[in-house]
């Protein structure tokens, strides 16, 4: 099975398009696909015409080509029909909209063999049923949101694989977009009766070179084993979020996909040894992906991977914030820093003469709001030579009247020159625009809350550790 | 001493006002009072002449009438000449922003000392030393950060006291913005020389009756007993944030404003007991804010206060969005339903014939994609009539194209016909806002994820369970 296919196709043909109602999924695919996507787009519907002034065949044999892949939004039955024509024409690929397979039952699960076995058989790469297909910009996009209704994420590294196509939808539609998470495809998998996670993992892992971070949403494995292994080897990011773990949910999903979450804590012990990053709160995960989505997407000027004990320096202008990390360190397990009476001495010649009066140099350090940009500039410079110091998190807030709007690209030049990673809180809003852009574009992550920029260190150990293991390989 | 001074000012003065440096404070707070507020400011300055267009006043006994409050911006001995000013003039509340007092040592704590002395001997309300102020619309903000660098919330009921100026700005003038917590004043109370915690409590909650809701953020409290026994008489709801609880926070703390949280658990015992709500992050914070705004700005068509067991029902149209909702009803002890199979025959019944097919009646409930809006309000009817349910998530995404934009109307009209509490998760973005204001206009509170519906519904648990106690007395 060739799953280029399904994302990178050059033709596709869509069956299941409603004359009648413009919000049918297989309407809108016909006609997002036609109008705003690259692939060659060809419509069947039986009774041949047009819709919104495109033309329709009247049968899949009648196309001017085999497309690469056939999208299927119409009942269960017919769509085991089409699935053999897709066998008979040798189209490789289809992707299944429709549901009526293993998730109701004894009925669907019977419907769902022969369709795997067709699959097979004719080695034609099936994804689905019941999902909602795939986004892989600029060519294809089945994802059958009215476009209006959506967000779409700006171009990156980050593969999204979800068992659930609403949280594909609102992770990656939306929350990607507000923390600047670049994409590069959004895969719903349904039922995944032929292509899995397994498969996908190894796809975006080894053939396409655009995806460098790959995160799953999953409710339980398919099949564990060649998943791990894979991702043991893959020299991407690996990321899995896990819904239904709590004894509760491990019931909702039963009826939500048919897949049982194993134990909890021997799944976590799994997928830690095998280099996987497992969030806990979906804030956790748009932490870690906004991380490796910075840190891989542009070149890197210094090793982000260097964090072994977990040492933090804080560095805030506001004594609350520097509080609220000190207090979220220990959640995250991250470890304190010390500083010697001499250092204290030193960092306190640093900074202008009315901060220096009111400042702490105490950890965490708070250099009041009279810091002046430069103050900033020489604490990271100081901080950064400070060997025992793994990691700096500096709370800015440019709010106060002694900090300019050069502060970001201010802190980046630093952090470039210094080479000690640097993780930002920042509010993360419109108006901050352009210093939170000069920080990021030089790879410092900017988060709109403390517990963020914690998670981020948090998560900058577990890439440390995981580029460590893979050193000794 | 009377703080409407502070909070209510006809007319203030301003000293520390800098002709060279338009970003001093004092002259921040001075233009920003005379060209944005309704208060009546005069400004001082040793050589009168004028700054941005406005008069300045060469000294305080010039004035043309008493201020009802003097800020004071200037250096710390020169702090204490005006505040014997002030009681020498009778000017009966002063806001001192400069800090240089207990916060440096021995030396600032001897000084404090002083004023203390004269503020108290003079019955004058001092705030600070060391804040930023108060930011009581529409008549005075001495928030001396320019005003295009921070964002005004929407008027409404909640006050904001916090330790930290920091914090107070990041939260009150970003984040309530953000997801529409309506604000009535912010203040900062620095090192609490005079003016303190209690003070403020008593204040907000016996005097001003805009204020509904009480929220603090502290590292300690200066003395917690009058405290504690004004939360507890108190109509309104009073939240308090804590800083510095973890060991490592702790020691923080000292450096930041020389006082301790004691321990933990204790703390949080006599929080509960005196029925104040302890949010333990910033995003629980929020989240209580923002739905006791919602509950008490606007007349309540029914009773809230209905959560005694946590009984949750889950409504979902994304089976994914369910499970992860399910996992986090644990983790906030709340608890699920379980339907009998008579309810779950009933619920079949009331959807349209292409979900019946897919959905599942087993909690959560998962309607899919293929809900339509006449789905979504037939199952909350249903729902609203189980007795046992105490309250209703519904995890809502109008992206699916059988959903109309009239969605949240519908749903706020079943609301209010039906009398059961509802929390609802929806995508929090600005091209779905018609919807998300017919939600909280009709008192349904709506959040941007899973886990922020989730402690909503634990919050009105807390709710139910001071309201109960209240009514017991």
């Amino acid at each position: 099975m060739n799953l280029e296919n399904l994302f990178k196709p050059k033709s596709m043909a869509v069956v299941g398009i409603s004359k009648k109602n413009p919000l049918s999924p297989g309407r809108i695919i016909f006609v997002k696909n036609a109008f705003e996507m690259e692939v060659t787009v060809y419509g069947i519907h039986p009774e041949g015409g047009e819709v919104d002034g495109v033309n329709l065949y009247t049968r899949l044999d009648e196309l001017p080509e085999i497309p690469n892949v056939l999208v299927i939004a119409i009942s269960a039955d017919a769509t085991l029909e089409y699935v053999q024509s897709c066998a008979d024409l040798g189209i490789p690929a289809c992707i299944i909209i429709g549901g009526g397979f293993a998730e109701i039952g004894a009925e669907g699960m019977k419907r769902q063999e022969k369709l795997v076995k067709i699959a097979n058989d004719n080695a034609i790469a099936v994804l689905g049923p019941n999902c909602i297909g795939v986004y892989s910009p600029p060519l294809i996009d089945t994802i059958f949101m009215p476009t209006e209704r959506i967000t779409r994420p700006p171009k990156g590294t980050v593969a999204l694989i979800s068992q659930s196509g609403g949280v594909l939808v609102d992770q990656f539609f939306h929350k990607f977009k507000e923390i600047n998470i670049g994409v590069s495809t959004a895969v719903s998998i349904g039922n995944r009766a032929v292509v899995d996670e397994t498969m996908l993992l190894e796809y975006f892992s080894k053939v396409d070179k655009e995806t460098l971070n790959i995160a799953f949403y999953l409710e339980g494995f398919k099949s564990s084993r060649r998943f791990l292994e894979l991702a043991r080897e893959s020299e991407d990011t690996v990321v899995a979020y896990f819904g239904g773990l709590s004894e509760h949910g491990k019931s909702a999903t039963k009826s939500h996909t048919a897949s049982l979450s194993g134990n909890d804590r021997i799944l976590s012990a799994a997928l830690k040894q095998n280099l996987i990053i497992q969030p806990r709160t979906e804030l956790e995960m748009l932490t870690d992906l906004k991380l490796f989505e910075i840190l891989s997407h542009k070149k890197k000027p210094f090793n982000y991977y260097t964090i072994k004990e977990g040492k933090v320096a804080i560095l805030s202008i506001s004594g609350g914030h520097g509080v609220i990390c000190a207090d979220l360190l220990k959640k995250y397990n991250l470890l304190s820093v010390e500083y010697t009476e001499d250092e204290k001495r030193e960092m306190k010649k640093l900074v202008n003469p009315v901060a220096r009066k009111i400042a702490s140099f105490n950890d965490p350090i708070d250099l009041t709001g009279s810091a002046k940009d430069e103050d900033i500039e020489n604490l990271i410079q100081y901080l950064s030579s400070i060997d025992r110091i793994e990691c700096i998190i500096l709370l800015i807030l440019p709010y106060t009247p002694s900090i300019s709007f050069q502060i970001g690209r201010k802190i980046a030049n630093r952090v470039t020159a210094d080479k000690k990673p640097l993780v930002c809180f920042i509010p993360y809003i419109q108006k901050y625009g352009l210093i939170i852009e000069s920080l990021e574009l030089s790879n410092v992550p900017a988060f709109h809350s403390i517990e963020e920029a914690v998670q981020a260190v948090s998560a900058l150990r577990m890439l440390t550790r995981n580029y460590n293991v893979k050193q000794k390989k």
